[in-house]
């Protein structure tokens, strides 16, 4: 296992982990059956540009991405008419701290891996990229590239924006120091996604911000229904809400898929 | 420790727990030094003017609900003269299960007690109360109840409401299968509040509601100014807004709280 990274701390931090054999740069490509790409979305072009004059003619390349659409465009026209050896991958699982001091063993084990294959790649590849995700415990699962973007504007882009928008205006307050005194594990759990990475996400929230908008608006107008019934003392309207969230949290927690609407968007 | 509750398989549950020794009626309080009432905050009319007949002549009452500005008239409507024996609480700490099953031991450890004296209070009053509160671990501090409510309705009742209303919108989706097939560990925190009581919530937001429309609107302002920078692709101004929630919440759970503004709001 070769590691390369853009700060030579991080990558002597992984190998003193052990996480890697040794470190390379993109020559090291070359030598290698899969490069994985654990990078910034917005940084694709660069390094994919870079790598591929140095990719063996067997090498392929996937990633662990949160937004698809947009780094399959960009490894089109990195990687041309090699764009074959480019399995689009996310797993579903992360943490919000960083770098190779934050590795822990079990990350993927039971979590969901989503492969969003291209029509290029051919069926021994995906199987490739697949084996490795399973060998780290985890579920494989496909969809289009299109479908993953949606869901993940959904159920992680915007409660990350919404996130980091609450300590922001928070902290900006005048008595913030009494606000954050008082703050507790409600606060701090529903807020433990705005200490990820700024870079990582601002990068998220620029490449899929189409579906990323549109969700903003579709909960914004929600909550707003539920701004106005505490406004206006609806107890009836907010009593429903509130059971009907709890209701399929709690099912949703227990595992019961199968009380929530199957149908295409 | 006697125990009352509405719900006598509550009450059967508390003492098989040991959290009581035995279960009472309103009667019983002419034989307790101190009532602690843990109850939704729109039942305090009724339980007061139940439990004020039999108080002894030293009884304490004492609260654990969420808002205090409401209860305190609430309260003063019931005991009249004898409003000097309540002296209104509020632990900072909870779960998002409700009832004696979910008890556990050290839950105030550490923890915050909000403690909103009245006027009426007499030194030794707010002292018993107090001290019971210090033998479960937790620190005591005291605030005019005004206060404590706007700084609830933002670190507290908000988040709160903000998660029922993710999760509702969510659910109801044509696609919500899908949706929640991949929300991970990310939503589950974000949403953790979304499992609370909806009795107890819907209460909270009705009493607090002054207060916690003002927050939403704060909080949907700047929320918007984020949807408009995602929109324009303002990576800058993303980019600036993540960086000061990430760092303003790192210092936060470090325990540094100097560095957030103390001005009177």
């Amino acid at each position: 296992m070769l590691g390369m990274d853009r700060d030579p701390q991080s990558l002597k931090a992984a190998l003193d982990a052990g996480v890697i054999d040794a470190a390379t740069d993109f020559a090291g490509a070359a030598r290698c059956d899969v490069c994985l790409l654990a990078i910034p979305v917005r940084q694709y072009a660069e390094v994919l540009s870079q790598l591929a004059p140095h990719l063996a003619a067997t090498t392929l390349i996937t990633d662990v991405g949160s937004t698809k659409q947009d780094v399959i465009e960009v490894a089109r026209d990195a990687l041309a008419n090699d764009i074959g050896r480019f399995v689009p991958g996310h797993p579903i699982a992360g943490r919000e701290k960083a770098g190779a001091s934050a590795a822990v063993t079990d990350l993927f084990a039971g979590k969901n891996v989503v492969l969003t294959p291209l029509p290029e790649n051919v069926a021994a590849a995906i199987e490739t990229v697949s084996a490795l995700w399973r060998d780290c415990g985890a579920n494989v699962m496909m969809m289009p590239a299109a479908t993953h973007d949606t869901i993940f504007a959904a159920v992680s882009h915007l409660p990350h924006l919404l996130a980091f928008a609450l300590v922001d205006e928070l902290a900006a307050r005048p008595n913030a120091k009494a606000l954050f005194s008082f703050a507790a594990s409600g606060f701090r759990d529903f807020t433990r996604i705005a200490s990820s990475s700024p870079e990582m996400w601002r990068d998220i929230a620029l490449n899929n911000r189409g579906p990323l908008v549109r969700e903003f608006d579709l909960y914004m107008a929600h909550a707003k229904q539920l701004r106005d019934a505490v406004a206006a003392g609806d107890g009836e309207a907010i009593d429903a809400l509130m059971h009907r969230a709890r209701d399929a949290r709690d099912r949703w927690l227990a595992g019961d898929l199968e009380q929530f609407r199957d149908e295409s968007a």
